[in-house]
């Protein structure tokens, strides 16, 4: 009698695919006033308020012109005096003047700046693309061949960085926390996929133009008709402005065909051909392919990483010795076949995700580390503040949790972590906030669920996801592959508890009720405490009541000798349970793509003709952490550099030489746009200087300590600061740029 | 006028597919008579030599056994004395036993072994698998599921072990050969796979149950047919052992026909059902998918990592400066559609590659850093010695690149350095070999190939290929994409070269060939040097000749005046020039099994009872560095133990407490079993035990000094030997098992 309930509720970006599946849309029209970067010239919050007012104004300036420019007309028709004609033309110019103001500040008020924010930022993005990608930080995948939309490959430092944050995430999650890290495939059959919702739910709608059959995500179409309608187009109306924003908001929620009405409705066509589109549909975004040699076994490249762990969650759980909590991680690549890849690696078709899932007892979902991050203090944006239009604000993590406001105190552990793992990266803290999952974006099972989401030239991006998700997964999966993923909480003595017993009389039901017998059992076994107790009682004062079969799809009378009701003291040595999981889910892509903008300025040569690029990345995240330099090329000094760059190699350091004769500020600023945070430059052949990046600052340090001195910075030992005090400056013009 | 090259020799396990393709049949047949493991009690070499004669002399054996028994029935017949009768049967019994023992000694021939070898290696193989299984090193995935063939996960400690020896492939290989490491994505489109020829090439003969349609590798079942008809069926003759032995050696080379012919005459039946099978065809070995919503762009998942690094080289050039040599390396994910799969671990369907691609000047393939390896001495097993029967043997690896053995000196510097990597990572030196490649089994272009093979229960696997696959990869990728990926070794001052010029006169040949102008000139264009030189001299001598011209598929006549050859003096600055590329590949789960294989041991418990298992995994790869036990369950020695594992976790060294109450010897060989290196036992407050895990011995150290301690032993900067002479050794039985 046990129903399957809907595995994920109907929107495909809600509860546990958001991390992989949501573009970041919904979020772009709300008001965003949080901390801005210096390269964002944004309205004070009051502006976007307006905008109503003055598309009000607009249009009634807008009649204005066109009346006076009618009574212009019929002056001249009724060939009026020219000074009274002259007066009226002055008034429509002024009309005309006032009118353009408006329109500036509306448009102002619509690009959520005064109007050069949207150009600046993106010309702050083109700058640091265009370094990343000239110093191959990352390139389109498959470049020769004109590449593929949606995959990047990294190239040398970006693939270092990548592997120098995966190992911070293991030292600072796996490690730390004693987690049990796992490597599952990437090839995965149906059924697990089937079990998890995927096979069933993970699309996006499409449409497809009805004469090319190019493919379109629907979703992106009204999003960028609306925004290009509100942004551009100054004439409509503030009611139909409105409306457009209300699309925007709810665009999630919409279904396949309130889609389709609404791209009928507005008339939208193929934006390359301006062909009519067909009707949405789902397209399931997982990579398909085939297990084996017959084809008949049906696989997908895994969406998540996450599943691979909760069908390990039996072993994993005897791994951990029978006990809760204990958390799982897995890194590695997940999947997903876009309809249309867009803000480059931001939303691509393979990109690497960094998972845990932390295993709770749901009735006890505290922490015992959690007074460690108690006090940490940053920007929350909780359900409360979202929806009374509000912006997000400094609370202490453990007020969030005392009120509630987070769920629990795991969660509230994580999101502090998270926290921590991010702003050690070289994340700008206020650039980063804990967005809270409105109801409508969580999956009916989730108990709640925060996004750290990063401001950067694309907005608000959702970096990490972190959900309490219940019992839902390992429920599906026990569901479906009939071995149970449970956890028991043994008693240190047996506890007697009160059970109810249904015991059907199975040979009166059997004269009753013949062949129907086993349904009339079953639904009888079936009943909930409640409806059994009720049918005792009715049993007892009438001797019979009507009961539902529902797989007989009829009532059937029950008499008071077919089935014993009763309630019998048991004891119970342990409680048998599904454990909770809390899931923070990171998309490592995102992450750095993310550091990279944070990262990233320019800053204007020492002979001023031209803005040189530089990546402010922490020691921990650097590419490269230190080149050495022979300051002119010169035997003895190249084999000084040769003996440093020995000590630096086993010190674990990476380094580069550059012998080039190329000038010295010359090779400062190439390594600069690497994000190199030292340079030891040879210039004796018993001292060097090191040169930290941003300060430009240098100090003099014998040979034999230069390695070591760099190593102590760059593990955390100590900080340039230290070693600013300790040792003798250099002040050389000719050694800086 | 150029014609394609194939891509690939038509053997699917040559070349460049060897890493990933090859089953290792090809060599069990061989003489194996390398250092031997403990637990294989092999024969020594003279004895597979004497096969031959042992099946010669079992057939006499058995002739005779057969003509004695009919001179007793005859004798018998005769009614002859019984003393004769005694006599005859007393002979024949005797011939009997002789023959009996001759079976044993051919059994134990072809078992490779006194017979018990094989038991042994299968006895030992599963007490290690047991035990991996057990304690989560990996588990077949999907397990809950019943699991796919061929896919594996890595538990906890399986997990560990992976990214330590990821994280020292990287530090060895990239970090201190300054390699550019480049990440690339999975999902390929098929215009790359088609340049590499892999769409084409990379297949396995494949041949299904006629009636049930279950598929098998071709090759598999015919060399199963052989092996078990060689080991089982001593009645064969010398004759047909050997040709069984020769179907054996040349198994990779079978065409599809040959193979069919041959499963035909052996009447080789399904192996579960018995039934007919079909002829061999080929399977192609790749996941298939399609990217993106049309439908249109086919996809596979990548067979191996390498193709990323070659279609991004002229990229990864210019990064370098524009100067060869340099290496590229990449770590990821490969994926192979077994027919299949078999042998645990070994063979798999997902799987990491790690790749290094070195491009070289073909003309210099000189090493700066070769002087480093030139001395190291180790089992190598050229050519010439497999050709001969000989058996791998121990070579300085300076004379094998002098005497010409080996290629080249970076091709041996890339020996030397896996031969490095896989020793300090815990593998047996005994164990390992280089094989270089057959001629019949290297691709056509490969200048020399080396596979560093590794023993273990399953036989010698290949576990790294090192191959120099000269300028094959870079042209197939120009030719298909159209950008030319070249070097340039630019001259100090330019050089005079004579250049031949060919210049067709467009007006005379317009006059005489109208419309087909355009492919008679092409055609002269195309023509090489001495195509060219031939005609000059003709047309010179002659005036006229015939021409083919291939477009037109006929000859034309050719005039004086219509073409002009000659050789000119050029000045160029530069060579431009395809570099050779080196490749050294590594497939990292199958170092790992072979690892786990030469890590394990059992040993007695204390009282004698039980095996206990061991894995004797160095601190580098160790996937716990450090346990930490309070001696009895006791808040201040719990205390203690939270004070060191902080200090151990600030450290960096991961460990795990483990604060049950479990006697401290069963504690002990609970960790030896997941080969934790140390263990500290806190039994006081000031002083605890660290003890070493191979040896049992124990030192006494400070509460304070103990994390460091087993830092400084994992971090290698120090040895247990150096530890067990500085602190105050530690006896006491009860703390050991």
């Amino acid at each position: 009698m046990r129903f399957l309930i809907p595995l994920i509720s109907s929107s495909i970006t809600s509860g546990h695919y958001r991390i992989i599946s949501r573009l970041l849309s919904a979020h772009s029209t709300k008001p965003q006033h949080s901390t801005l970067p210096p390269f964002f010239n944004c309205q004070p919050p009051s502006m976007a308020a307006s905008e109503e007012s003055l598309r009000k104004a607009l249009a009634e300036k807008q009649s204005a012109v066109e009346a006076h420019g009618n009574a212009v007309r019929a002056l001249k028709a009724a060939k009026a005096s020219k000074p009274e004609i002259d007066a009226a033309i002055e008034a429509l110019n002024s009309l005309k003047l006032e009118k353009s103001s408006i329109e500036k500040q509306l448009q102002a008020a619509v690009s959520g700046s005064d109007g050069d924010g949207a150009l600046s930022r993106e010309a702050f993005r083109q700058a640091a693309v265009n370094t990343l990608e000239r110093r191959l930080f990352y390139i389109p995948s498959f470049k020769i061949y004109r590449g593929v939309a949606g995959l990047y490959d990294y190239g040398p430092p970006g693939c270092a960085v990548k592997s120098n944050v995966l190992a911070f995430w293991r030292q600072h999650f796996v490690l730390e926390e004693n987690m049990l890290e796992v490597d599952c495939p990437c090839v995965t059959p149906e059924v697990v996929l089937k079990a998890s919702g995927h096979v069933d739910k993970f699309t996006d709608l499409m449409v497809k133009d009805e004469k090319t059959g190019t493919c379109y995500r629907a979703d992106h179409l009204l999003k960028d008709f609306c925004n290009e309608k509100l942004q551009k187009d100054l004439t409509i109306s503030a009611e139909k402005a409105a409306e457009l924003k209300h699309v925007l908001a709810t665009l999630d929620d919409l279904s396949a065909e309130a889609l389709g009405a609404k791209i009928k409705e507005y008339g939208i066509t193929a934006p390359d051909t301006k062909n009519p589109l067909s009707d949405p549909y789902p397209f399931n975004l997982m990579f398909q392919t085939s297990i084996g040699p017959s084809g008949l076994s049906p696989g997908y490249m895994r969406p998540e990483t996450a599943q691979g762990i909760f069908v390990n969650f039996k072993d994993l759980y005897y791994y951990n010795g029978n006990k809760l909590p204990f958390a799982a991680a897995q890194i590695g690549q997940a999947f997903r076949n876009e309809i249309s890849p867009r803000q480059g690696l931001l939303r691509v078709r393979e990109f690497t995700l960094a998972e845990i899932e932390h295993f709770v007892d749901p009735e006890d979902k505290s922490h015992p580390k959690y007074s460690e991050v108690v006090d940490l203090e940053f920007l929350m944006f909780p359900r409360e503040e979202q929806m009374c239009g509000q912006s997000a604000k400094k609370i202490r993590l453990g007020d969030a949790v005392s009120k509630g406001t987070v769920n629990n105190e795991t969660l509230g552990y994580f999101i502090g972590r998270v926290y921590l793992f991010l702003t050690r990266l070289g994340i700008d803290k206020d650039r980063l906030r804990f967005r809270q999952h409105l109801a409508n974006e969580m999956a009916h099972y989730a108990a709640d669920c925060w996004d750290a989401e990063i401001e950067c030239s694309y907005g608000w991006i959702e970096c990490v996801g972190i959900a309490d998700r219940s019992a839902y997964d390992l429920r599906a999966h026990s569901d479906k592959s009939g071995v149970p993923l449970v956890a028991a909480e043994k008693f240190s003595e047996p506890r007697e508890v009160e059970k109810l017993v249904i015991a059907p009389v199975k040979k009166e039901l059997g004269l009753a009720f013949k062949g129907s017998q086993k349904n009339v059992v079953e639904a009888l076994e079936a009943m909930n405490e409640k409806e059994a107790l009720e049918m005792k009682t009715a049993l007892e004062s009438k001797g019979e009541v009507e009961f539902y079969v529902c797989t007989l799809g009829k009532n059937v009378p029950i008499k008071k000798n077919m089935v014993s009701i009763s309630k019998e003291k048991k004891k119970e040595h342990q409680r048998v349970f599904t454990p909770s999981v809390i899931e923070p889910s990171f998309g490592i892509g995102r992450i750095i793509y993310c550091l990279f903008e944070h990262s990233f300025y320019t800053r204007p040569s020492k002979a001023g003709d031209e803005q040189l690029n530089v990546f402010r990345f922490p020691p921990l995240v650097a590419p490269i952490k230190c080149t050495v330099f022979p300051l002119v090329q010169n035997q003895q000094y190249e084999d000084v550099a040769k003996v440093i760059s020995k000590s630096l190699t086993t010190a674990g350091i990476s380094h580069k030489i550059d012998i080039t004769g190329t000038s010295i500020g010359k090779r400062y600023a190439r390594t600069d746009e690497l994000g190199v945070p030292f340079a030891i430059t040879v210039d004796s052949t018993k001292d060097v200087t090191i040169r930290e990046r941003d300060s430009k600052l240098q100090v003099r340090v014998s040979v034999e300590e230069a390695a070591l001195v760099v190593k102590s910075v760059t593990d955390g030992l100590r900080t340039w600061e230290d070693v600013w005090e300790k040792y003798p400056h250099h002040t050389s013009g000719s050694a800086d740029d």
